[in-house]
């Protein structure tokens, strides 16, 4: 098997792109599909600071370290998630990536702000990928705010985006059919730019990426996501990709073409502001501010119960 | 295990409706969900003459048994479709039906028009099924039209259902989205409307149905359809049900009921006239007439080769 580019013998062997490649012609591929999916669909510019959101996974360090490498303006964000020492060992990847390359990092630690997932989803009975969610968000978005960056980029894949659209469509969930973009607008003036620059690319070729280029990153996957649905999706997917390589792309990126225009000419509410914390919402007070005030009442609850014991 | 309705032993469990049944009860409730999608559908009244596609298998059998036990007026259409001999075996047990309940039934045979489906798809190199496909849709429409029933009924299940929408939405098929419903009305002057009154029952509920009312139907899977990227879509979604009951339904249904509207919003052109046989055609000659006229080309330069040898 040689390379497709340069006729050396190959590593990988890309179906859905008919294509084979050799080490460094991989790097070279990859890091042009994150390039070609940042200019294309404009997500930002070489002046622009952006905020990347980094779990120390494959995939948001694979993005990281090709977003430095094409010369991108960045500052990595990590939140600490508290669901044990799965946590813990990501933040360890997180800040040696960063220190490695001396890359500037927030760390955000759900913990100090009494919100490790862990404890919220106990206290809330939520689903713990639920309640991690809208925490995700609500950070994601009050950082890039408060610290002045005009644009959040997230290591969402190929699979990522193929498996939440399919859910979309098994449950036609026509709001979220209408926004699922790898550039999403801000439509608030506490929203900033959202964007997923590795849209394009698999969750195989981001292993790929990430182990040429010597990552280390946290093989495991979160403990709260065994039997999520997204799981399910993700697998029927696969099963479809091994008879028709290339499927994936095909389902997300003619779903961009032809289909979520429609979808989004729907009229939509623009979101309000939350009463509580000022961030948009679309009700009156966000899905955070609902989670935090759950949390804290059942929290006093087991506490005042446990002083009586 | 006790009959949700009766109480008696059940036989059947169908958790997608959180159900089970006795045989009497499932009998019932199969021709209630029929008797339903009928009626709210608007599919046809007692006095309509319905045309009912019988291929021999369980669906279309189950199908016009129950037309039959709820008072519609139906006769039977049964194209033998010259695909060795699973069309035999599929001919001899829709006569047999028909023959033992004296139902009114017309054949015909393609190989008499010297367009049996194997010998199309050979001399055409087209794949059996889309020969097939065309052909049918063919003859379903010209007889109707000729023979004066305003209506076509098909044996198509959810399952069908579902994996032609997983199909049409995994390429974004945009006009095949417009049209996906379980009525379509005609768009012509000779289109007669098409139903398809098992579209809310699964395919696993009509095999026990036929069962239960002992309707000796072909078992086998058509020859010419191992491989097809319909089985593919149907085990995916098969895999997908068995985690989370009743996802095919909601799919379907709620398919229906949001996107699909959105969809048929979307202008499409009326189909025009066929040059060749005066049915509808999206383009001058319509798939059939050019499928025709490419077997007859083939066969004549094959006997042409030969004549030579």
């Amino acid at each position: 098997m040689k390379c497709t580019r340069c006729k050396a013998p190959a590593e990988v062997q890309l179906r859905q792109h008919n294509s084979n490649f050799c080490r460094a012609c991989f790097v070279f591929f990859f890091q042009r599909q994150v390039e070609r999916a940042i200019e294309k669909e404009r997500m930002f510019s070489l002046d622009e600071p952006v905020l990347v959101a980094v779990s120390g996974g494959k995939d948001s360090l694979a993005l990281w370290d090709v977003l430095i490498d094409l010369g991108y303006q960045t500052t990595g964000l990590h939140l600490s998630l508290g669901i044990g020492e799965y946590s813990d060992a990501s933040t360890d990847k997180t800040v040696a990536f960063a220190n490695a390359r001396s890359l500037p990092l927030i760390t955000v630690k759900l913990a100090d702000h009494g919100l490790a997932v862990n404890d919220v989803a106990g206290l809330t009975r939520r689903p713990a990928c639920s309640a991690c969610g809208t925490m995700k968000r609500h950070y994601f978005d009050q950082l890039a705010v408060d610290r002045g960056f005009p644009v959040v980029a997230t290591g969402h894949n190929l699979d990522d985006e193929a498996a939440r659209l399919l859910g979309n469509v098994l449950h036609w969930q026509m709001p979220y059919l209408a926004r699922q973009r790898p550039v999403l607008q801000p439509t608030h003036e506490r929203f900033v730019r959202k964007v997923k620059p590795l849209y394009r690319v698999t969750e195989y070729e981001a292993a790929v990426y990430a182990f040429m280029r010597g990552i280390d990153y946290v093989v495991d996957e979160c403990p709260n996501a065994i039997g999520a649905t997204q799981l399910t999706y993700k697998d029927m997917l696969n099963r479809l990709e091994a008879t028709s390589p290339g499927s994936k792309l095909i389902f997300v990126q003619e779903f961009l073409q032809r289909a979520q225009p429609i979808f989004a000419a729907a009229p939509e509410e623009p979101p309000r502001t939350c009463v509580g914390c000022g961030m948009p919402s679309f009700g009156e007070m966000c899905g955070f501010c609902r989670l935090v005030r759950e949390t804290e009442t059942k929290r006093e609850r087991r506490n005042a119960a446990k002083a009586v014991q």
